[in-house]
């Protein structure tokens, strides 16, 4: 059975791309970053804010939704866009990430995973069926298949054991799939661990099987970087020139800079939120540490050239003060600055490969990068 | 030595006013509430949200900045206004209600009050002259004398020794101003608890000294509804009509409601942010506790007439996730619904009173709430 194509690579530079990814919520420009609204929010930014940076598509969990508010109540109040009020493409992990991280007593089997909530201790299984039916209800534009993420560092045996296990769950996937509206997505899952041959094997029967979009899972799970870009260097040669690929959980500017530099077109990550709030501020010129006394009598804003308001009308000594008195304002304020930098920088990147700049633009920002108070990963 | 007045009262409805104060940062309509941002930001609302809900002015703590950042350190960056980025109308407190309630080993004698910062532990005092210095190095607006507050129930002699210290405090402050740049202005307080011979005598004395407002506080302490009232029935016939008259840390909209009808002309009250983290939304049709289950599949907004985005645009099953989950933008959504619906609700109050139909405004806009989760005081 062949598959719809609504992913359209516009421009190459180098190994750089620049495309456009159709949707039925709408269009997404790549490389994009996807902001993470984990249980259908994003942690202290409004919705029109996430939408006014810049972002096109954003991701929700679906580990918290099928556990709260639960999968057909969202279905029964009109799916995730309409429950959430971000009108916008979304995609959904598959779950299985967090059951690994957050659930209890989990057992993993050839059928699925059996885990007990963290919520309230009720036992709940999350099969390759059952997470594509999840995501079905919740009408997301781009599903995720369930696989397993192993941790790093493992044996050899135990990446391989869960990367088998991940392409026999992504048949069952793509099956479970069928049928789901027109323009609907599913995205295989790269797995493999640190091992080259296993990424390479994984991303050909992945592809072998067929998807929409293909990612590369199992990464920034405290490997070095060069490890995940190694990674990268094995898998995406492999995929399709004309799907989309998506680097799961990255990551750090810099991380996403290099990753697109291999041919990446879409990454998430919480780093611009979490950060957020505990008072990182990403700029153009590195990461800023507001909670540093130094900043405290600096009437500057973070960037008086920045196009994002935040970062351009209030003093850092104000910011400083907020984050320092645990002030709500200052984690809302440096989580939408943050995610507005990285938007700028997808922005940015985007302008640079369409204009066969990239090479020049990627030096470019990595040097301003180093005045900041913190390394850039 | 006369004051300059910069309230106009432009009519009249029974005891009810209409008014417009001008200060150095803008006009402010009155009867006015006016949300509290507490250490130089509001609990979860941005700057703008505050001025779109209709906010003409806030509110600041002076023990909350005094501590962090610090007055002299507020003065530097160039004051209240430019350091929060509100760039309107803001009162200040004296600082010494909430030296009552949140420092420790506080020490009231003629010459001030010493206590122990809640944050580090350094002692401090704060006389009547140094309130002062430090809201003028804030730039407040307003300011308001040192006085001392008595919980109720307390006996007479407690009550009448307060206020007289009050007194003779409120002349010190009254001194301690002279030479404030133009335009800015400060509020005596009448005190007296819920002795009526204490309040007459504590509004005639103030009268007596001479403030560009009047303020009635040590209310909304626990006491009943009907003792406030009947207090400020004291008080407010001894005020100067000509000047505003703010009834301090009230209150709940049916409060509001009936001190206008009994003279009010501004308010402040942190119930609209507080109460909204806990998941109540103040509505037209009285309070709805989101917390409630029976929330959980209703896809009706909290007000589709509301002219609020946020009342208008998430069903409450949106909101009793986000609040059940404990999602930042739960709390963040309430506040700023609360924080119009208060602006709302003063805004008909404007309209009715300049109209001449307050009395009916009252009685309409209190049978709305009947029909609301929870009773409207």
């Amino acid at each position: 059975m062949t598959l719809s194509n609504s992913f359209t690579l516009l421009k190459q530079d180098g190994e750089a791309r620049l495309g456009s990814l159709v949707t039925p919520h709408g269009v997404v420009r790549t490389p994009a970053f996807m902001p993470v609204g984990t249980a259908g929010a994003m942690k202290g930014i409004h919705w029109r804010d996430i939408r006014d940076a810049g972002a096109d598509i954003v991701l929700g969990n679906t580990y918290h939704l099928m556990l709260r508010p639960g999968a057909e109540r969202i279905a029964r109040l009109g799916g995730l866009q309409k429950f959430t009020g971000w009108n916008g493409p979304m995609l959904t992990d598959s779950g299985g990430f967090q059951v690994m991280s957050l659930a209890q007593l989990r057992k993993v089997s050839e059928q699925g995973v059996t885990f007990k909530s963290h919520i309230d201790g009720a036992v709940l299984e999350l099969s390759p069926e059952r997470a594509i039916e999840v995501q079905r209800l919740f009408g997301s534009d781009i599903a995720m298949q369930l696989d397993e993420c192993v941790r790093l560092p493992a044996s050899r045996d135990d990446i391989e054991r869960a990367m088998r296990l991940s392409i026999r769950w992504a048949e069952r996937s793509r099956r479970a799939f069928e049928g789901a509206p027109d323009g609907h997505m599913l995205f295989g899952i790269v797995q493999g661990g640190d091992v080259p041959a296993l990424r390479r094997d994984s991303a050909q029967a992945l592809v072998d099987i067929g998807f929409h979009g293909y990612a590369i899972g199992g990464l920034a799970v405290g490997e070095p970087q060069e490890v995940m870009l190694a990674m990268i260097g094995e898998a995406a040669p492999l995929l399709p020139q004309d799907r989309p690929r998506y680097l799961m959980g990255v990551g750090t500017p810099d991380d996403m800079l290099e990753a697109v530099a291999r041919g990446i077109d879409m990454f998430d990550c919480v780093l611009p939120t979490r950060n957020g709030r505990h008072g990182h501020a990403f700029t153009r010129r590195g990461v800023i540490n507001l909670r540093n006394a130094r900043h405290a009598d600096d009437p500057r804003p973070l960037d008086e050239e920045s196009s994002w308001p935040g970062a351009r009308d209030y003093s850092r000594a104000y910011l400083h003060h907020l984050i320092k008195s645990g002030e709500a304002l200052g984690a809302m304020l440096l989580s939408e600055i943050n995610i507005a930098y990285f938007q700028h920088l997808m922005s940015g990147i985007r302008e640079a490969v369409g204009g066969g700049t990239f090479a020049s633009f990627r030096e470019r920002t990595r040097a301003g990068w180093a005045a900041g108070d913190l390394p850039p990963r």
